[in-house]
């Protein structure tokens, strides 16, 4: 017998009722995804799957639910674990406790550090997780061919993870000129499965319609309804995203109607541990979207059957026989509080020991720059790197220097360094305006998307003490103030640490504080993270200096040693 | 590149209007499925592909719709082409032309005769027609152990076909009792695909969840809305019937909502050409079901995306950039009369060559049988099958016959016989009451599961008169009156004939005007064909004599010849 037959060899006659399942929820008010509505009734399940649903189940156990709402296991459908700064299972141990019990991940930042091997990395840390994660395979390593980090990956190299047991599809595919071009490269990628996500911020009209037609179909990018409702008009599966700092389901949820709503789900993208921490996963974008004035029902549906119908999971999102049984108990649909998640049946409070998965080894590779290698020489007319605050793009601004030395906390304006973190001893650096610091410098090893380390500040001493303490770490975030030094590692290929969320919420509370007492901005690292995305416009800092994302090319800092200002 | 990859390539210009497309379809009011509304706009098509919507394409031929509605290619979710009475290239033809363009079939007939060969003739078969037929392997061949026909088809033949171009699936798993009965044979076909229709009619509670717990999640047996509410509920795809004479629009209708229209089809099951060809197909479906009160674009999402999305197929159900241009262009939403019909982006009054596929071989393999074969002997107490008006079921009834001879049309108590097509020997005589015969005679070698030629008639020379015609003409469906001889003939395997849908109608009048003639009801064919399947209660005649459907066991005609009555 197969597998699949031996299975429902084992649960047909608890499904029938003439054996007792595992165990038996009554009494609960349980979700219909396939309806929209609520059925009080009870649920049986046995060896991970449930059952049946019905009140003539007897099971080994039962437990009383006493009318407690109960909904299916929530799905991120697009994410990346490691902007969480947690490994996976720490990630899953989090998101579990939130109810969220699968998660549609794109390792699309450890595979630019360290390939293959980054992928096969997350791929063997899925075991053991109270979360079942699945991969999209990162289809933009690197993001451009001038930002190169720790890898390359061609179709070649991606065709290797197809069929692999937790890969589903292609990643997000950003490289949008490339697909409208008809890039030998691009299509091939897209040829590699046949579930594909698009990320197409801004697209529309023919564009849009031809980045379609290459097989994209899905978009996480959309910030206004009109946007949101061509791409789903032209055949896109919409998830609506939250992260840490896109948030875009207020501007996005009035377009959503029961008509369209199996196709619309949410994504959380980028969130670093501290938000996941206090204030939740998709339950939190469930209770935002709640709050913008969605049924309930929808936006539950939205992130259980509607998720799982999109990637062809039918064992998942919802609450009928033969799915796993991945569920969670809620205070009230309107308020959606999780109270208990259970995955494959059991409860995700149970899973508290790692399992031993060798941690990739850090791949900073790189020593400390000396003085020199980050001096500026120039004067007058400099460009300077403009923070935009809440967003990631940059302005391109233009100061004059005069013979006046940088960092000048007085303008605030402050040296930015990029360190090439894998040998190739590469050292850029530019001027940064935005920060605010008074004191001390901070660094980090999380950089999108090639990840070198970044650090800016306020003297060159303290801008490569925070430097060598990244390094020395083997990777993390660094605050320097003198003789204070505030540090969390990143002992997992420099981008993610392997302790659980609540010390690594302690620690980035710490680096908080740090940067606060220097007289910096709220989040600076998150800021500095995105410095060096040459694919965001309008000024950048790379391991090479200064990068134009507009002109989509190196320029120097200052004008004079340029052709023309 | 990849056949994918340079298909884009190809394509990718049109989309982006750099190129021009074939052609643009002006000034239409196009159905957008994914949000159930209509656009004004234009539609442009390359190589058979949308390439965009959009008022900025040109074309290098380009007509103006005046704003006529257009809507994806209509599909059939779940089809018997046998039970048409055409070969696949004639009743796509037909099909095509009343705006359907992908059926979802089930060559359970054919395999029941012909088996392996049968289900490759129509996989070649599908070449070259106007209506994509994508295969769903039959499960059940035979239907029961007891009623052998042309073959036995196990999961290991099944497996052949598995990954075959034109198959998807597992078709309708009627065995019911196997499946809850965890049989090794019905378990290993269910684990040959991930796609598996069920049948499961009146199938409710713990048995219900069994059967969809060992992945069977669609039925399209659902009678009234109290059935349909539960199998959708628990998690099945529900196929709302309308054949020939299985009739369940009326009841299943007003369950079907926005919020649930994603998990609801058609499906036309068993329709003979005559009905096809007067009154439509899956637009017949949607005109009864706008009748009936449902939103004429609940109706249209039903036929399209929503089929094609419980099949997996992101290539169709819906007019968007990538997907085939299979369409038809309609008169209004409510009136729903399809004007013309697109394949692949060709209008498909253009398919008038049938593809040269040989035709299966009759298979009718027996002799007529001599009138010793057929004569009953017994008298008094009989076991006689009723008729019941407009049902497949049928009844049991008790006749005291005396003496007197069979036929009796004054008590309306004529023979039937079966006699085995496939070179057995075999033939079995009952008695039936309904036929309403006053003189001559019918036979067929269209008889469900196993087609058998079956006949009925008011005298013994008719009725192997009747055999006969049908065994010369090499399968067929043919009544005898005296020297006028009335034949269908169906040359595809004694099932399908090879004329197009206009003639097959013609010769149905004239079977029709025959058979009123003759004394009997409307539509006696019909009835005959089901008088041999033994999976319908209550009494039934095979090769081997009387079976009892309730019993499960061949009795005998008489009672004196039984043990006890």
């Amino acid at each position: 017998m197969t597998e699949m037959a031996r299975s429902m060899h084992n649960l047909i006659p608890a499904s029938r009722g003439t054996e007792p399942a595992d165990i038996v929820y009554r009494n609960a008010e349980i979700f219909d995804a396939f309806s929209c509505s609520w059925e009080h009734n009870d649920l049986a399940v046995k060896s991970g799957i449930i059952v049946g649903i019905g009140q003539s189940y007897r099971g080994i156990s039962e437990r009383d639910l006493c009318g407690a709402h109960l909904v299916p296991g929530l799905i991120d459908a697009h994410v990346h674990i490691e902007s969480s700064l947690l490994v996976p299972y720490e990630y899953a141990r989090l998101v579990a406790s939130r109810g969220t019990t699968t998660v549609i991940a794109d390792p699309h930042e450890i595979a630019n550090v360290a390939g293959v091997a980054g992928i096969e990395y997350m791929l063997a840390a899925r075991t053991g997780a109270p979360v079942d994660i699945l991969y999209m395979l990162p289809s933009c390593v690197p993001a451009t061919p001038l930002d190169i980090g720790g890898a390359r990956l061609d179709a070649g190299l991606l065709s290797r993870f197809v069929g692999r047991a937790g890969v589903i599809g292609l990643g997000e595919m950003m490289n949008v000129p490339g697909v409208l071009g008809g890039d030998k490269e691009v299509l091939e990628k897209l040829s590699l499965s046949g579930i594909r996500d698009g990320h197409a911020p801004l697209l529309s009209g023919m564009d849009l319609n031809a980045y379609i037609l290459a097989g994209l179909d899905s978009d996480h990018e959309c910030i206004t309804q009109n946007e949101a409702e061509e791409k789903l008009r032209r055949g896109m599966y919409i998830f609506v995203r939250e992260g840490s700092t896109e948030k875009n389901i207020e501007a996005i949820v009035p377009m959503i109607t029961p008509y369209n709503v199996c196709r619309c789900s949410f994504s959380t993208d980028d969130c670093h541990a501290d938000l996941l921490f206090r204030e939740g996963h998709i339950d939190r974008c469930i209770r935002k979207a709640i709050s913008c004035g969605l049924e309930p029902e929808l936006a539950i549906r939205m992130a259980t059957l509607s998720a799982a119908e999109r990637f062809g999971l039918s064992d998942r999102g919802a609450l009928s026989p033969g799915r796993r049984a991945d569920f969670c108990i809620i205070d009230s649909p309107r308020t959606f509080r999780v109270k208990e998640t259970f995955f494959l049946g059991s409860p995700v409070s149970a899973y508290t020991d790692a399992p031993s998965v060798s941690f990739l080894s850090s791949s900073i590779r790189c020593t400390t720059p000396s003085p020199e290698q980050i001096r500026l020489s120039g004067h007058s007319l400099a460009r300077v790197i403009g923070l935009v605050p809440g967003q990631i793009v940059t302005a391109s601004l233009t100061y004059d220097l005069g013979t006046s030395a940088i960092p000048d906390t007085i303008r605030d304006l402050l040296k930015v360094v990029v360190c090439n973190r894998y040998g190739r001893g590469l050292v850029g650096t530019g001027i940064v305006h935005g920060f605010e610091f008074k004191r001390g410098a901070i660094a980090a090893s999380v950089s999108h998307d090639a990840h070198n380390i970044v650090a800016t500040g306020t003297s060159d001493t303290a801008i490569l003490a925070a430097i060598e303490t990244v390094i020395r770490t083997g990777g993390g975030m660094a605050a320097v103030n003198g003789h204070e030094v505030t540090v969390l590692p990143l002992d997992c290929a420099g981008l993610m640490s392997s302790l659980p969320a609540s010390e690594v919420t302690a620690k980035l509370d710490a680096l908080g504080k740090a940067t606060t007492e220097m007289g910096g901005i709220t989040d600076p690292f998150m800021y500095l993270s995105f410095l060096a995305l040459t694919v965001i416009p309008a000024l950048r800092i790379t391991d090479r200096g200064l990068f134009d994302g507009v002109a989509f090319r190196d320029v120097p800092v200052f004008y004079g040693n340029d052709v023309s200002p």
